[in-house]
């Protein structure tokens, strides 16, 4: 995987770029639309390639080893092919879903085994089982197995994980490295920063992650309820010490707001579920403010869902209609705000990309911060 | 409103047609997808025109008028914009749902009063409010407020029920008559024949109806349980009474092969929500069978959704990913169903269409009755 940078903003850490891989090039910063269950939920694919423009996206490997099996992936020639999406993919490793989904799991040196969400089924997760099943799914890059601490984390818990997690990153890159991809083209691994909030932890595991000349690099265990200063103060730290080379990859960031701000710092690729599962629930984000859809000021509100959006549901329905589709319960309601939202989290990743060759990315970025922050 | 007939079988009641609103023409017969409370659920409306290709599309006043109410559609300037759809639309009357949905009710000369579903809110629908309600609404063709008896239905219930709906159709007439349209273009009042499942009423009542002299007439009371042999039987009796110069709409039927018998009868309009009810939960209409998605038989079938389908669907997904999708309980899943299904109800009128234009109805018919119903 080649990443080059393009520009770099001279006020900030921000800077854009591009990487390539066998399905295709992605310009960063870039947000990755999340399709946990090998869907972007409510959306159909050829609009999430041409409406919405998406460059790359995410998918979780937990989720997809218990449904709808490995099996079933790798028989279909990988995920780019069950689900119908040409375009690059990054699988998630699973580290963050056996610890936030399931109840009951135990951590040892060997992995974890646990209990599926679904059925209560035992399973177990390795570094090694988990670099297989990845080859299996097939996606471009794939992350090592991690394991996230939860915020508030004490530290001696933290310097433990975190030392489990840069043992396991050994073993992930060992399997990698002794196999090889299954469906014709190569795989880039991303190993995962680790460290909780503790400034000394997470310089050390940067450093650790470093040493790996992975092709990228990702930023894990943050946006996980502290404090947002707490996670810039993190990000700012780690990338200052990941190689300014490589991608650098900010797992389950954010709002619109902690994109950017999180782009001055120096990150690349970000991903959330915040468009699609706050869109379901009628929030809307608009490059002047957010809308809870379900107020009653859109009541009698006929003007355009957003004049200025880039999806065709923006000029197609109304707010009126909208705010009506989510008071009645409708699907259509949550299938309009996910189109909107991951087309509104694309148009802001590209702005910014824009900002940052232009030179103005930083007043722009506290003007929209600003903006994007506001209730309409 | 203007109907021509274009094509008339020679081996059965078949025929081809075409009648034209101030939203444009509509090629019959036809299938009207089912837009219960201002969306056809699941679908986007540019789905809904481009790729299904409906023609026209019904809005239910009983759900409308409760959610989100009258007003609210009046004030953006009627359904059409309210819901963003440009081609022709019709409205029930919500006759049908004030007995199939609401537990409290009394029927009266003057009208009934009603509980709404959603909020237990209480409510008076009389043929009178219902037109201005329509009005109000604005859709191309509006519906006579009926009573419409369940089944089965004995004779002194069915023959009051069915005396009443007379004599509310001609207040319907009385007040569509002295009133004009709100949008600024013609509406058309269709009546609805009642009588169960007793041939005497049911040709009483068509008479009754016929008398009106209506742009068009509507079978209403069948598809509510009775065995297809009878409701075939009603609608044989019925078609042989209505004018045959005005279209004839089979109210909420129904299955493929409900169709087809139908349109050998006569008739020449349809809605039913089996395309997107049936899709949401994982049954596949097509032209060679139904399918429902849950079975383990596609679990590892990577063929083609629908390799002769129309829509974009059909060759986008395959039937292995589809399942997946319904078994994890995914929007996109019904999404595709409901989509699916639609643009196969499209497919199978027009072909019945075609056929009917060729000569060659009746054998086609036959044949394609023995498909649909097979089970995949």
């Amino acid at each position: 995987m080649k990443f080059i940078i393009q520009h770099k903003d001279k006020h900030s850490g921000a800077r854009s770029g591009e990487f390539e891989t066998a399905h295709g090039k992605v310009s960063t910063p870039i947000f990755m639309p999340v399709g946990t269950a090998a869907t972007v939920k409510g959306v159909h694919i050829p609009h999430l390639r041409d409406d919405v423009g998406a460059q790359i996206i995410l998918g979780n490997t937990y989720h997809l080893y218990l449904r709808p099996g490995t099996e079933i992936i790798q028989n279909a020639g990988g995920l780019h092919k069950f689900i119908g999406w040409d375009r690059p993919m990054l699988t998630d490793s699973g580290g963050y879903q056996v610890y936030s989904l399931t109840d009951i799991r135990k951590l040892k040196e060997e992995g974890v085994t646990f209990q599926s969400h679904i059925d209560g089924s035992r399973h177990m997760f390795s570094p090694e089982s988990v670099m297989d099943v990845q080859r299996k799914i097939g996606a471009d890059i794939i992350m090592a197995f991690d394991e996230c601490t939860p915020y508030p984390c004490n530290y001696d818990y933290a310097l433990k994980s975190m030392e489990i997690t840069h043992r396991w990153l050994q073993r992930c890159f060992d399997r990698f490295n002794s196999t090889e991809p299954l469906h014709g083209y190569e795989q880039s691994l991303f190993p995962i920063v680790q460290g909780s909030t503790y400034k000394d932890l997470r310089a050390k595991s940067a450093e650790a992650i470093s040493s790996f000349g992975a092709e990228g690099n990702a930023i894990g265990g943050l946006s996980v309820g502290e404090p947002h200063e707490m996670m810039y103060e993190m990000t700012e730290l780690v990338c200052g010490i990941l190689p300014a080379d490589k991608p650098r990859y900010l797992m389950g960031v954010g709002t619109p707001a902690n994109i950017l701000e999180s782009i001055a710092l120096g990150v690349d690729m970000f991903d959330c579920v915040m468009p699609t599962r706050n869109g379901r629930n009628g929030m809307v984000f608009t490059r002047n403010g957010f809308m809870n859809m379900l107020n009653n000021k859109w009541k009698d509100d006929y003007s355009l869902l957003d004049e200025e959006g880039t999806s065709f549901v923006d000029t197609q329905y109304t707010k009126a209609y909208v705010r009506h589709l989510f008071k009645a319960g409708e699907l259509l309601g949550g299938m309009i705000a996910s189109l909107h939202n991951l087309a509104f989290y694309m148009w802001l990743v590209a702005e910014a990309r824009k900002k940052i060759e232009d030179g103005s990315f930083s007043s722009w970025k506290d003007d929209m911060i600003r903006k994007v922050t506001t209730r309409l």
